[in-house]
């Protein structure tokens, strides 16, 4: 029993090398999360959900069934991980693993919609929550997005700094145009929150043009705003640049050698 | 007298490591001045002020206290600092310094708009001063600002040379834009400062769609305007970015050693 | 009989330096082509057309009559080429190799024109077919191109962690926005594709402004969305622009040689 | 005589530093030039211009005098040259020279509108290029254009490698567009050349919003050339913006010395 455990606990965590039962798995688990995704976002276009709202929700079933199979099978097999050990405090504690609560979160809602009476709750919401769990449960398997998030790590006193200043930055600059643009378009610049929707699609350059200034002053403002922000604005983008690069590099580079001496260089 | 004296300059002014009274205060003025600034934004949002206009002037009245004793105790305590060390002469001098005028200017506003008949004065605009004066003031704890400064400070020479040439550019391509759309658009493109407006909002890579060229001419040379100039509106934030990662990573960095000859590397 | 064709191979394929009659043949041909794509791209406005549709037919026709003959002569001296010396086995391999089936797409729209009953073909697909067609064929004598072509090869593992981080940040983002802005803009925001859109437009830059946020939860989202993503979204431009400039300054560059000892320096 | 010509031009030409007269000279013209290229900026603005336009003509035809005599002291001492050292034919050549020619196009346009009659000739075109004239007049004081010249010049092998790619890349884009978008806006997207305003003003990531596609096809193309180009269009502003930073700091820096050795590094 301790053994099929083991087995069951081997295939469904992440796969070592050679180990071809858990690599099947992984593969057959990444190309339905994939399939599901696809499916949520394509059942938000009307025409195609139309041609078989069936198709849909049959997919949908099948997938519930698998990943609630899957989920069950973690739960039981979990004490196989020294840290999940005990067969009831350590499965409670692998219960409120975020991976597994992301887990759940992924079937959950199914289950809320097919089988609780859901008067007030909102069908959209639940849809969402679904996705953008399965979508996290993909994210797993992207190692690039683990590499980003070393790099968030590696940079984030470069980056708290920068978005402190950006946070002072709209602050300072929606005041200045909410005074300056008031008057003319009480509508639009009808509060200093309300102006820092100007201030953040100009300092990014989105500019929908939803939001502009009319009045002479508010142009002329807004022109130094423009000038002077955008340089602040484009800071973040350039240390997750540099970081990403160079984490890359890294990953990729085989140690340098000096190629005198022979000895290893760390850079 | 003067130990009071002395200890409340210690307090008040920036807190040396260990001086727990003196720490205790920054956190309580930080936080005194950030609710501020949130009440003075959220203040500016009808719907929010509408829910209870006397909570934001009770907090207002509360904060303009707090901040009018501090500002008098600073008046009081500065000769403790050996640059205002004269009662008079040297009191005069920190009246008139940086700092505390933008104290003066956090608390003037509201006891002009209570106690003083202002007919003619804009409200709004004493409201602004207000908030902008207590922004600055809370910039002073944001050290991440002060590296900017000194970022601003170290490359000032390129951001000088590359500013005139910005300026340069902004007037010829909107005289040549003036000239090109004048008369198919003489309302957008009615003189010269206001082709500017054009220039600025289409070099940032802004491009709000209020202002455009609609004839043949005017769009060619727009894109050739475009596809040049936007190359060197980049370059202060390229400048800034690289000053500012440097300035960081300098900051954070223990000095470089070789590790084989036990040498400082100056980078 | 085997020398004309050797010579016609040795004309007609890249120039060796210092074979002129291929230098003459390759300026010839990098000339027509360049005309050609200015009178296909000046063929689809109605005024320059109108002036003489006869002249863009006869250039039309001359043009492709020399493109046949080039085709075919190509065909019949490529046995010279040791890859494709079978007289037909290797003829048919060289038909079949992408630079043969350029070419023959650069010609088959205009016989299929002129020669073929075309009751159900778009014309309009089959004049961009031969526009791309030759410029594909134009790229070939850009070096730039092949420079480009390296650097994306040489950064394929940057590039491919990035458009899969890319590619994951787009699913969150509109799935998100859909969620936030449905309900107010059931037409703009009507699926998650089309909340795609938004997310592309605004996380570029580009902004045009058919689509934004009206609810203030969609605001604060696409606030946030926009600082943090369009970070994520320069990440492309900064490999391609950081490899492009090494490639090329690798390629101008002789190898730097340390004026001291005279080694080699690998950089 | 010869005395007075000499000393004429050695205060016309660039000052030597110590020469008092020639900087004060420097200074006059640089400060009469920026005062006109302001008037002739506000001149534009009807408001401005009709306070007094009196006042505009009479320092217009000041400005046009000094300019006047400055042009001709140049032409009567530019044979203190030894370029120009022939009293006909030195003369001859120098008034042909680029910078007399920038001269002249500076003065002429107001004779040509005082003394001559101008049926056909239009004024507006004339004030543009006497701006533009000025412009560049001034722009010969501002280290920082020569600057980005040896920049652009250091660079022009990158330079061109990627605006030859930019051309490709408009032209393709804008061919796929216009096949993709013609049915369904037949106005926007008229023509090839139409569609490239599109893709200038989409890949520089302006966005004004007059012209995006409409259709689904045309549409996954944008998204698609839009996260591709972009980072294309983005080459040149990484390429001026990391030449210009070499450039500024090669010029401020004093020539680096190797600590150790005492050496001069050349970078």
């Amino acid at each position: 029993m301790a053994s099929l455990k083991k087995t069951v606990y081997e295939i469904i965590e992440e796969a070592e090398e050679g180990n071809r039962a858990s690599e099947i798995f992984d593969i057959f688990l990444i190309t339905l999360i994939s399939l599901n995704v696809v499916a949520l976002i394509t059942g938000t276009v009307e025409e195609l959900f139309q041609i078989s709202p069936r198709a849909f929700h049959l997919f949908e079933l099948i997938s519930v069934a698998v990943f609630s199979a899957e989920y069950l099978l973690r739960v039981w097999s979990c004490t196989e991980d020294p840290k999940y050990a005990h067969p009831i405090r350590g499965r409670l504690r692998y219960l409120v693993s975020p991976l597994a609560l992301i887990d759940l979160l992924a079937i959950l809602p199914v289950y809320l919609v097919f089988f609780v009476n859901l008067h007030g709750l909102d069908l959209r919401f639940l849809r969402v929550v679904r996705l953008l769990a399965r979508i996290v449960r993909l994210s797993r398997y992207f190692s690039s997005l683990q590499t980003l998030g070393r790099v968030v790590q590696t940079r984030r006193g470069e980056l708290l700094a920068v978005i402190s200043v950006l946070f002072l930055l709209l602050v300072i600059t929606s005041s200045m145009m909410f005074f300056a643009e008031h008057e003319a378009q009480p509508e639009v610049f009808a509060s200093i929150p309300k102006a820092m929707w100007w201030s953040i699609i100009t300092l990014t350059t989105v500019g929908y043009g939803d939001v502009f200034p009319v009045t002479a002053a508010g142009r002329l403002l807004a022109g130094v705003i423009a000038i002077v922000g955008i340089g602040l604005f484009a800071l973040p983008a350039g240390i997750l640049g540099s970081g990403f690069m160079e984490e890359v590099s890294e990953e990729q580079s085989s140690p340098a050698i000096c190629p005198h001496c022979g000895e290893r260089i760390h850079d």
